[in-house]
Order: C-alpha cells, then sequence, then structure tokens
C-alpha cells in the first residue's frame, strides 16, 4: 500500500498552498507524488463542448481521454470511493499521496491552521490520527508543529517517516523470455498467493527463496 | 475483458455526433457504456486555478478529485497506455467500450464517412478488423452499411455483437460474513487460481463447483 497523508484544516486555511509547496520539494527529492482532493460538491472539470464533456453529456458511465503524456479519467460512481480503492485506479506506481480533505478519514492529517491566528483551536486531535500541525509559527511540544514557511522540514518529516527507499522489487515474473512488470498490488498478490501455497509444505521457510517455472503446452493445430 | 469498439474516420466525419447519439440508445436499453477518447495533441481538461489543475502544477504525478458522485483522475504517462491498460484502471464495469479514434489499434471498427461524400473512400479495411461502415445512407453489400440516422440499427448490431446479457458472478467471497465485492478482472484471476491449483487433484473436473473455508486464526494478546 501506498503511504497517505491527509492535508485537513477549515477552509482558507492554506491546504492548497501547502500542497504546492511540498510537491516541488518531494519531487526535487525524486520521489513520485499523487494528490486526491476531497470535493463535497459538484465538481466540473472537463471543458463544455469539448469531445469528452459531449461523450459524458450523452450518459457514458465512464469517460476517458488519452494520449502519450497525459491520461485523464472521469467516472460516475454510486457512492464515495475509499481512498484506498482511488489507490488501486492510479496511484500504484507513485510513493506518496497527499489528501486535501479528508479529515474524517482514519489517514495520518497534518492540520493547517488558518494564517493571522494566535491560538488555534484545532480541528483535529490525536484521536483523528492527527501527526503534526502547521501554522504561522514553529512551536515546541508533544506534536511536530512546523511554521509554514518550512517546506523542506516538513518534507524532512514526512520523508523520514514515510518514504523509507523502496525496497527492491520481490518477484519477478517472465513469460515466454518476456518480463511482466507487475504492480504493487500484483506483487503482493502473486507473493502472497504462491508463500500461501508453499506454507504447508514440509522443508519450506517463510524466508525462502522461491523459483516456479511453468512449461507451456504445445498449441496443437485442429 | 469488456468488449471494445473503436469509432473510426477523418476529422469531421461525425464520430462524436455518432457516440452522442449512439450512447442514450444503449443506455436506454441498460448497458453501461464507457468511452475512451484518443488525442494526439496535448489536451487540457482542467481548469486554472483549481486546486487540482495547481497541483498537477505544482508536479504532481497524478491528481485526482473524488465525490459522492464522480471522480477524475489525472495521470502523467511516459508512453500512450494501451486499452486494456485504460479498461483496467476504470472501465471493468461497464458492458460496452466505444472508443473515438484508435484506428490503429487491433480492436474491431466501426468507419464513419464524412458527410456530402456519394463514393466514399474508406480508411479502414477487412485488415483493420472494420465490421461496418456508417455514412449518409445505407447500403447492401458484404459489410454492414448503416445510415447516420439508424441509430436503433446500430445499436441493435452492437448489441447482438457483442452484448451478451452478463453472465452471473461465477465467484462469491466471503470474509468474516461480509461479503467482499470483486471486480471482473479480480474474479478472473481468483477463478483461474483456484481452477489451476485444482486442476492436478485427482477426481476434480474442470466445470466441478468449488467451495474452499480458511479458518481465521484466533488474535493473541501479546
Amino acid at each position: 500500500m501506498v503511504p497517505i497523508v491527509s492535508i485537513v484544516g477549515l477552509s482558507g486555511s492554506g491546504k492548497t498552498t501547502l500542497m504546492e509547496r511540498l510537491i516541488p520539494e518531494l519531487k526535487r527529492r525524486s520521489y513520485r507524488i499523487g494528490t486526491i482532493k476531497h470535493d463535497a460538491h459538484r465538481f466540473e472539470i472537463d471543458h463544455p463542448g469539448k469531445d469528452t464533456w459531449r461523450h459524458a453529456q450523452a450518459g457514458a458511465d465512464a469517460v476517458a481521454i488519452s494520449s502519450s503524456e497525459k491520461i485523464a479519467l472521469i467516472k460516475r460512481v454510486s457512492a464515495e470511493p475509499s481512498l484506498r480503492e482511488l489507490e488501486v485506479m492510479g496511484f500504484l506506481d507513485v510513493d506518496l499521496i497527499l489528501t486535501e480533505g479528508y479529515k474524517r478519514g482514519k489517514e495520518p492529517k497534518i492540520e493547517v491552521v488558518p494564517p493571522g491566528i494566535s491560538s488555534p483551536q484545532l480541528i483535529c486531535s490525536g484521536e483523528d490520527n492527527l501527526i503534526a500541525v502547521v501554522s504561522d509559527e514553529a512551536r515546541s511540544g508533544s506534536l511536530p508543529w512546523f511554521a509554514r514557511g518550512e517546506i523542506e522540514k516538513i518534507a524532512d518529516f514526512l520523508e523520514k517517516r514515510y518514504l523509507k527507499p523502496r525496497e527492491p522489487q520481490e518477484i519477478q515474473l517472465i513469460v515466454s523470455g518476456r518480463e511482466i512488470p507487475l504492480n504493487t498490488f500484483l506483487q503482493g498478490f502473486f507473493i502472497n498467493t504462491i508463500r500461501g501455497m508453499l506454507v504447508s509444505l514440509k522443508g519450506v521457510e517463510a524466508g525462502d527463496d522461491v523459483m516456479i517455472q511453468v512449461k507451456g503446452k504445445e498449441v496443437r493445430n485442429s
């Protein structure tokens, strides 16, 4: 699972600005970053008159546009998907997901306090999995508390806590001589399935290396 | 795999208009429809200044916005994904994917001829997996050839050829009494893995019903 950290705070507290400054700092450190924004209203993202917009207006349940640089997918849902469902849709290849909003989620949270407030009333507590606070000035205390401008320090904090260097890929799948790339989800799925099958065999230990080869069948002409 | 049919044709031939009219007709018949548009240029879908736009401008590799009605995902890619990769991202729960463009793909194609052309030179041939043509007037011949306005007939053709009634779900996964929904991809993955494990057991036939129960371990306090 990709680590998720939620940036929460009242409207106007500076959540988007903080994300806008954190993302390039984390990118400078060579991490792949995804963002998810929670929207309580009806957002409009496509431009009226564009072909994809016309597909959606005509009633399509899911609409995508795809090029060699970028893809976009817009999808009707019957209920708000969980962050983990969104992760599987498009975030399995990032190192960290920052969400804007999702105060009610169980993910770790950084609360941003609106500017000009000297004695902030936080909207989150330890029960909300609050891990740090950002306001006009840094403070000392039991919780990491950063000043708005301390982008490098906040990135250090996230890096140390959530951005362990990626482990090298634990599974390699080669089919007819061609390596098949597996995303994080499928890597885990394959590893757990295969380890699960082997656990009952005598002489196999949990930490053993495993190699399985399945010989192909020759295709018969019929 | 979800069936994919590509609507192809020269620029200005009326591909979007045909899709715009086909989608509501297929929706009226209770199918879930997805669309994918191929874009050869740099498309812009988000609105400058919006929070998600700011995340992307700041360098995020993947950006999503999520509400209880709709989700949107915009993702940088290093190479154009295949239609089947896009299918896994967001189209596993539709009955049919119509693409606009993708002339070079191997998917079955309906070619739309621009209006006002009496002796059309088609851009596709049988080698391109051309399955039908749409132009100002219907024609008879070896290939189904519809008039632009025969939306019901085109929908009948697609329905008969690609929209078999969905088979009832073949696998049910219940964990601690709760049914876990599996999408088409995971259903196939589970079924094939389990049937694959059983194929070598004596007395198990390919068509047999299977039930597997795995007893949970009690969590120990430590």
